[in-house]
């Protein structure tokens, strides 16, 4: 029976870039399938009262220290983004209506980059406009597809739903009814696949 | 030439505990000297802003499975203690003194057990005193030396020390100059022993 990876993912947070670069090759390597579920890291700490790692110094700088080591080990490009944190709201809608409708996987692939590669700061809409031109999208298509309401409940019950099946931060990964939280865990993601 | 693990300890967390199953079988391995420091997680927290993952409660409820997963594939014992969190002062000035004067190696077998695997509540003096007896020690003598200035000045002295050079949290382990922070990074730290 083939097996499915569920990876709720945020482009803000740097942990979940390390695993989107990971969970392709684990998938491939054990026949799995990997299934994307856009979430609102924000509102997973809202819900939750959990807050970002870097909300205390001493911690975020570690991660400066940390980050590198996996990326070194992944062998990926990696740099912090000097912008973060990020507001990722319009870039979590619009993988929702490209997951929908468009080139998935080239949305992932251009807004991760442009997040945690060269990076850019996505806070500025012209910057997010720069990088979809980039990518081969059509800003104002992005603009206005977006401010669907329908695309906007979308991620708000992607976000809820993690919540209530426990989630408490992003990389949240599941493979059937087990959870795993970073990634750090994703030995155990590939174990579970086994 | 030698390397040395510097691993910062206090017996109140869990993964403190994991990571005290395997690192001497590390050192063993690497021909590395296991250098224990006690220091006080509280004051650390205190220091720098930081909290248990527990304070989260839905971080708290994932540790309860996150923990089991190591303790199984470190095949060693394990179980949450109800009582936790537990307030090691008495017990980080009793490793304090054990380490100067005592058969260190025997208190932290017999302390790390009774957190972590019986468990007790260490909250409870008679249940110290119980701990201590069922191990070979005398509780008078362990109630009259923690209370010397010494040992009290030494443990914030070690917790101090630690918070400058960066800690957040425990374990907490140097290789040289490098940080490595949790039970999920000894595999970094045996990449820096190589």
């Amino acid at each position: 029976m083939t097996k499915t990876i569920e990876f709720y993912f945020d482009f803000g947070s740097p942990t979940v870039y390390l695993a989107s670069t990971q969970l392709p090759l684990i998938a491939e390597r054990n026949g799995a399938i990997l299934e994307y579920h856009p979430i609102l890291l924000g509102g997973i700490f809202k819900a939750t009262g959990n807050q970002s790692p870097a909300a205390v110094p001493a911690k975020g700088a570690y991660m400066g220290i940390d980050l590198p080591r996996f990326a070194k080990r992944y062998n990926v490009p990696f740099q912090h983004n000097p912008h973060f944190p990020v507001n990722t709201l319009p870039l979590m809608r619009g993988a929702i209506f490209y997951q929908m409708e468009g080139d998935f996987n080239k949305y992932l692939e251009t807004i991760f980059n442009a997040m945690w590669v060269e990076p850019k700061d996505l806070n500025k809409p012209e910057e997010i406009a720069e990088t979809l031109l980039g990518g081969g999208f059509d800003p104002n298509e992005f603009m206005e597809r977006i401010s669907d309401q329908k695309i906007k409940d979308s991620l708000i019950a992607n976000t809820e739903k993690i919540v209530e099946k426990g989630a408490f931060g992003a990389p949240t990964i599941f493979v059937g009814e087990e959870m795993f939280f970073g990634q750090d865990r994703l030995d155990f993601v590939e174990e579970a696949l086994k």
